[in-house]
Protein backbone atom coordinates (compact mmCIF):
# COMPACT_ATOMS: atom_id res chain seq x y z
CA UNK A 1 0.00 0.00 0.00
CA UNK A 2 1.46 3.26 -0.84
CA UNK A 3 -0.87 6.01 -0.48
CA UNK A 4 -0.85 7.78 2.83
CA UNK A 5 -4.65 8.79 3.98
CA UNK A 6 -5.30 11.70 6.85
CA UNK A 7 -5.57 10.70 10.10
CA UNK A 8 -9.52 11.94 11.19
CA UNK A 9 -8.89 11.86 14.36
CA UNK A 10 -7.08 15.66 15.22
CA UNK A 11 -9.61 17.28 13.13
CA UNK A 12 -12.29 19.63 13.80
CA UNK A 13 -15.91 18.71 13.03
CA UNK A 14 -15.71 21.37 10.37
CA UNK A 15 -12.51 19.99 8.92
CA UNK A 16 -13.83 16.85 8.85
CA UNK A 17 -16.63 18.16 6.75
CA UNK A 18 -15.54 20.90 4.43
CA UNK A 19 -12.05 20.43 4.40
CA UNK A 20 -9.76 18.75 1.51
CA UNK A 21 -8.29 16.30 3.92
CA UNK A 22 -9.39 12.95 2.61
CA UNK A 23 -9.40 11.04 6.19
CA UNK A 24 -12.08 8.02 5.47
CA UNK A 25 -13.33 6.80 8.78
CA UNK A 26 -12.88 3.27 9.10
CA UNK A 27 -14.74 1.13 11.18
CA UNK A 28 -14.14 -0.69 14.01
CA UNK A 29 -13.51 -3.70 11.41
CA UNK A 30 -11.36 -1.34 9.61
CA UNK A 31 -13.69 -1.20 6.85
CA UNK A 32 -15.48 1.68 5.03
CA UNK A 33 -18.75 0.81 2.93
CA UNK A 34 -19.20 1.84 -0.59
CA UNK A 35 -21.43 2.19 -2.97
CA UNK A 36 -20.61 1.48 -6.93
CA UNK A 37 -22.65 3.52 -9.53
CA UNK A 38 -22.36 3.07 -13.03
CA UNK A 39 -20.86 6.04 -14.88
CA UNK A 40 -23.32 7.93 -16.75
CA UNK A 41 -26.76 5.90 -15.47
CA UNK A 42 -25.69 6.35 -11.92
CA UNK A 43 -27.44 3.09 -11.46
CA UNK A 44 -27.08 1.37 -8.17
CA UNK A 45 -24.50 -1.80 -8.92
CA UNK A 46 -23.54 -3.00 -5.41
CA UNK A 47 -22.86 -2.30 -2.04
CA UNK A 48 -19.53 -3.40 -0.44
CA UNK A 49 -17.13 -2.62 1.67
CA UNK A 50 -13.11 -1.33 1.50
CA UNK A 51 -10.15 -2.04 3.98
CA UNK A 52 -7.30 0.71 3.95
CA UNK A 53 -5.65 -1.56 1.49
CA UNK A 54 -8.80 -2.07 -0.83
CA UNK A 55 -9.05 1.59 -1.37
CA UNK A 56 -5.54 2.49 -1.68
CA UNK A 57 -5.21 -0.06 -4.45
CA UNK A 58 -8.61 1.33 -6.00
CA UNK A 59 -7.09 4.80 -6.26
CA UNK A 60 -3.44 3.41 -7.80
CA UNK A 61 -5.04 0.90 -10.36
CA UNK A 62 -7.86 2.48 -11.28
CA UNK A 63 -9.70 -0.90 -10.24
CA UNK A 64 -11.81 -1.25 -8.18
CA UNK A 65 -10.88 -3.34 -5.07
CA UNK A 66 -12.67 -4.62 -2.00
CA UNK A 67 -12.57 -6.53 1.14
CA UNK A 68 -14.78 -9.63 0.71
CA UNK A 69 -16.61 -9.94 4.33
CA UNK A 70 -17.70 -13.52 3.80
CA UNK A 71 -14.17 -14.76 2.59
CA UNK A 72 -11.88 -12.18 5.02
CA UNK A 73 -9.90 -11.30 2.30
CA UNK A 74 -8.82 -8.38 -0.60
CA UNK A 75 -11.15 -9.05 -3.44
CA UNK A 76 -9.96 -7.43 -6.96
CA UNK A 77 -13.45 -7.34 -8.06
CA UNK A 78 -13.44 -10.01 -11.15
CA UNK A 79 -10.58 -11.04 -10.57
CA UNK A 80 -12.53 -14.59 -11.02
CA UNK A 81 -15.48 -13.39 -13.35
CA UNK A 82 -13.83 -10.97 -16.04
CA UNK A 83 -15.96 -8.24 -14.53
CA UNK A 84 -13.97 -5.76 -13.63
CA UNK A 85 -14.36 -2.24 -12.59
CA UNK A 86 -12.58 0.99 -14.19
CA UNK A 87 -12.92 3.78 -11.73
CA UNK A 88 -13.85 7.35 -13.21
CA UNK A 89 -14.88 8.90 -9.64
CA UNK A 90 -14.73 8.25 -5.91
CA UNK A 91 -16.47 10.37 -3.89
CA UNK A 92 -16.73 10.49 -0.02
CA UNK A 93 -19.60 12.16 2.25
CA UNK A 94 -19.78 14.56 4.64
CA UNK A 95 -18.62 12.57 7.75
CA UNK A 96 -16.47 10.71 5.62
CA UNK A 97 -17.33 7.03 6.74
CA UNK A 98 -18.70 6.46 3.16
CA UNK A 99 -18.03 6.24 -0.10
CA UNK A 100 -19.86 6.09 -3.87
CA UNK A 101 -17.06 5.01 -6.52
CA UNK A 102 -18.45 5.55 -9.91
CA UNK A 103 -17.30 3.14 -12.50
CA UNK A 104 -17.28 1.52 -15.73
CA UNK A 105 -18.60 -1.82 -15.79
CA UNK A 106 -16.15 -4.20 -17.93
CA UNK A 107 -16.78 -7.65 -19.21
CA UNK A 108 -20.23 -8.37 -19.87
CA UNK A 109 -21.81 -5.97 -17.72
CA UNK A 110 -22.25 -7.94 -14.74
CA UNK A 111 -21.70 -6.05 -11.30
CA UNK A 112 -23.64 -9.30 -9.40
CA UNK A 113 -22.52 -12.72 -8.84
CA UNK A 114 -25.83 -13.64 -9.72
CA UNK A 115 -24.60 -12.83 -13.72
CA UNK A 116 -27.45 -9.61 -13.39
CA UNK A 117 -25.96 -6.03 -14.12
CA UNK A 118 -26.91 -4.50 -10.30
CA UNK A 119 -27.70 -6.47 -7.30
CA UNK A 120 -30.70 -4.64 -6.57
CA UNK A 121 -32.82 -6.57 -8.81
CA UNK A 122 -36.02 -7.58 -6.45
CA UNK A 123 -38.20 -4.51 -5.22
CA UNK A 124 -40.30 -4.90 -2.04
CA UNK A 125 -44.12 -4.71 -1.93
CA UNK A 126 -46.62 -4.45 0.65
CA UNK A 127 -49.56 -6.81 0.41
CA UNK A 128 -51.42 -6.03 3.97
CA UNK A 129 -49.27 -6.18 6.72
CA UNK A 130 -46.63 -8.74 4.55
CA UNK A 131 -44.05 -7.58 2.42
CA UNK A 132 -42.89 -9.95 -0.51
CA UNK A 133 -40.42 -9.29 -3.06
CA UNK A 134 -41.30 -8.88 -6.95
CA UNK A 135 -37.87 -9.51 -9.69
CA UNK A 136 -37.97 -6.44 -11.52
CA UNK A 137 -36.87 -8.06 -14.62
CA UNK A 138 -33.00 -7.69 -14.89
CA UNK A 139 -31.55 -10.48 -17.54
CA UNK A 140 -28.47 -12.83 -16.24
CA UNK A 141 -25.75 -11.81 -18.11
CA UNK A 142 -23.80 -15.19 -17.35
CA UNK A 143 -24.30 -17.92 -16.11
CA UNK A 144 -22.91 -18.03 -12.38
CA UNK A 145 -22.48 -22.24 -12.27
CA UNK A 146 -19.89 -21.19 -15.58
CA UNK A 147 -17.94 -18.72 -14.28
CA UNK A 148 -17.40 -19.26 -10.66
CA UNK A 149 -16.25 -22.91 -11.03
CA UNK A 150 -14.18 -25.19 -8.40
CA UNK B 1 -44.19 -1.61 14.46
CA UNK B 2 -46.80 -3.72 12.10
CA UNK B 3 -45.21 -5.03 9.05
CA UNK B 4 -43.50 -8.75 9.93
CA UNK B 5 -40.35 -9.70 7.65
CA UNK B 6 -39.47 -12.88 7.15
CA UNK B 7 -37.05 -14.87 8.83
CA UNK B 8 -33.63 -15.24 6.62
CA UNK B 9 -32.54 -18.18 9.04
CA UNK B 10 -34.05 -20.78 7.38
CA UNK B 11 -34.20 -20.14 3.97
CA UNK B 12 -32.10 -21.65 1.70
CA UNK B 13 -28.96 -19.50 -0.11
CA UNK B 14 -31.34 -19.94 -3.42
CA UNK B 15 -34.64 -19.01 -1.24
CA UNK B 16 -32.39 -16.05 0.31
CA UNK B 17 -31.24 -14.59 -3.89
CA UNK B 18 -33.83 -15.87 -6.31
CA UNK B 19 -37.04 -15.85 -3.69
CA UNK B 20 -40.02 -13.48 -3.49
CA UNK B 21 -39.63 -13.79 0.85
CA UNK B 22 -38.10 -10.43 2.23
CA UNK B 23 -35.95 -11.59 4.44
CA UNK B 24 -33.77 -8.75 5.62
CA UNK B 25 -30.18 -9.60 7.47
CA UNK B 26 -30.02 -7.54 9.76
CA UNK B 27 -26.48 -7.16 11.35
CA UNK B 28 -25.52 -7.90 15.02
CA UNK B 29 -26.41 -4.33 15.77
CA UNK B 30 -29.86 -5.16 14.04
CA UNK B 31 -29.29 -2.64 11.21
CA UNK B 32 -29.28 -3.32 7.67
CA UNK B 33 -27.50 -0.50 5.87
CA UNK B 34 -29.55 1.94 3.20
CA UNK B 35 -28.42 3.84 0.02
CA UNK B 36 -31.03 6.60 -0.67
CA UNK B 37 -31.15 7.38 -4.27
CA UNK B 38 -33.42 10.33 -6.14
CA UNK B 39 -35.97 9.04 -8.49
CA UNK B 40 -35.36 9.84 -11.68
CA UNK B 41 -31.82 11.05 -11.65
CA UNK B 42 -30.36 8.06 -9.98
CA UNK B 43 -28.17 10.41 -7.94
CA UNK B 44 -27.23 9.22 -4.70
CA UNK B 45 -28.07 11.18 -1.81
CA UNK B 46 -26.97 9.80 1.17
CA UNK B 47 -25.90 6.65 3.10
CA UNK B 48 -27.86 5.40 6.11
CA UNK B 49 -29.16 2.48 8.35
CA UNK B 50 -32.30 1.07 9.39
CA UNK B 51 -33.44 -0.98 11.97
CA UNK B 52 -37.04 -3.40 11.67
CA UNK B 53 -38.52 -0.54 13.22
CA UNK B 54 -37.68 2.06 10.76
CA UNK B 55 -37.81 -0.35 7.77
CA UNK B 56 -41.55 -0.87 8.66
CA UNK B 57 -42.27 2.64 9.35
CA UNK B 58 -40.34 3.60 6.41
CA UNK B 59 -42.93 0.78 3.78
CA UNK B 60 -46.02 1.70 6.02
CA UNK B 61 -46.09 5.41 6.01
CA UNK B 62 -44.29 6.08 2.71
CA UNK B 63 -41.69 8.19 4.16
CA UNK B 64 -38.16 7.65 4.82
CA UNK B 65 -37.38 6.72 8.52
CA UNK B 66 -33.63 5.72 9.96
CA UNK B 67 -31.96 4.77 12.66
CA UNK B 68 -29.67 7.55 13.97
CA UNK B 69 -26.11 5.52 15.31
CA UNK B 70 -25.03 8.62 16.47
CA UNK B 71 -27.84 9.22 18.27
CA UNK B 72 -29.05 6.08 18.84
CA UNK B 73 -32.85 6.91 17.95
CA UNK B 74 -35.03 6.30 15.68
CA UNK B 75 -34.75 9.40 12.72
CA UNK B 76 -37.91 10.18 10.55
CA UNK B 77 -35.68 11.81 8.42
CA UNK B 78 -36.89 15.55 7.68
CA UNK B 79 -38.67 15.90 11.09
CA UNK B 80 -36.32 18.56 12.05
CA UNK B 81 -35.61 20.71 8.56
CA UNK B 82 -38.41 19.93 6.75
CA UNK B 83 -36.67 17.70 3.90
CA UNK B 84 -38.83 14.21 4.17
CA UNK B 85 -38.28 11.68 1.34
CA UNK B 86 -41.40 10.23 0.23
CA UNK B 87 -40.29 6.70 -0.78
CA UNK B 88 -40.90 5.93 -4.52
CA UNK B 89 -39.26 2.24 -4.21
CA UNK B 90 -37.16 0.03 -2.06
CA UNK B 91 -34.73 -2.48 -3.15
CA UNK B 92 -32.86 -5.25 -1.62
CA UNK B 93 -29.41 -7.01 -2.87
CA UNK B 94 -29.26 -10.50 -3.51
CA UNK B 95 -27.58 -11.87 -0.34
CA UNK B 96 -30.72 -9.30 1.22
CA UNK B 97 -28.30 -7.05 3.95
CA UNK B 98 -28.65 -3.98 1.73
CA UNK B 99 -31.16 -1.75 1.00
CA UNK B 100 -31.59 1.35 -2.27
CA UNK B 101 -34.20 3.42 -1.26
CA UNK B 102 -35.99 5.44 -4.04
CA UNK B 103 -37.19 8.46 -3.34
CA UNK B 104 -38.72 12.00 -3.93
CA UNK B 105 -36.53 14.52 -1.85
CA UNK B 106 -38.84 17.42 -0.80
CA UNK B 107 -38.38 20.57 0.68
CA UNK B 108 -35.39 22.90 -0.50
CA UNK B 109 -34.15 19.25 -1.90
CA UNK B 110 -31.34 18.88 0.37
CA UNK B 111 -30.64 15.32 1.82
CA UNK B 112 -27.41 16.32 3.47
CA UNK B 113 -27.88 17.88 7.04
CA UNK B 114 -24.57 20.07 5.49
CA UNK B 115 -27.86 22.18 3.57
CA UNK B 116 -26.42 20.09 0.46
CA UNK B 117 -28.39 18.03 -2.26
CA UNK B 118 -26.15 14.93 -1.55
CA UNK B 119 -23.68 14.03 1.20
CA UNK B 120 -21.32 13.41 -1.74
CA UNK B 121 -20.07 16.52 -2.44
CA UNK B 122 -16.36 15.80 -2.58
CA UNK B 123 -13.95 13.85 -4.86
CA UNK B 124 -11.08 12.16 -4.06
CA UNK B 125 -7.82 13.31 -6.28
CA UNK B 126 -4.43 11.55 -5.95
CA UNK B 127 -1.37 13.67 -5.87
CA UNK B 128 1.61 11.31 -6.01
CA UNK B 129 1.20 9.63 -2.64
CA UNK B 130 -1.24 11.60 -0.77
CA UNK B 131 -5.20 12.00 -1.71
CA UNK B 132 -6.75 15.18 -1.16
CA UNK B 133 -10.84 16.23 -1.52
CA UNK B 134 -12.06 18.71 -3.93
CA UNK B 135 -15.41 20.56 -4.07
CA UNK B 136 -18.03 19.29 -6.75
CA UNK B 137 -19.52 22.82 -6.17
CA UNK B 138 -22.99 21.01 -4.72
CA UNK B 139 -24.69 24.41 -3.87
CA UNK B 140 -25.56 25.00 -0.12
CA UNK B 141 -29.59 24.69 -0.83
CA UNK B 142 -30.04 26.20 3.57
CA UNK B 143 -28.18 27.09 6.01
CA UNK B 144 -27.69 24.40 8.68
CA UNK B 145 -27.07 27.11 11.83
CA UNK B 146 -30.69 28.21 10.85
CA UNK B 147 -32.11 24.82 10.23
CA UNK B 148 -30.99 22.59 13.43
CA UNK B 149 -31.07 25.26 16.18
CA UNK B 150 -31.21 24.49 20.03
Amino acid sequence: MTLTFSDPAPLTHDQLEEGTAFAPRFDAHGLVTVVTIEAGSNDVLMLAHMNAEALSLTLETGLAHYWSRSRAKLWKKGETSGELQEVVELRVDCDQDAIVLMVNQTGRGAACHTGRKSCFYRRATVNGGAVTLQDTGLPKLFDPKQVYRG
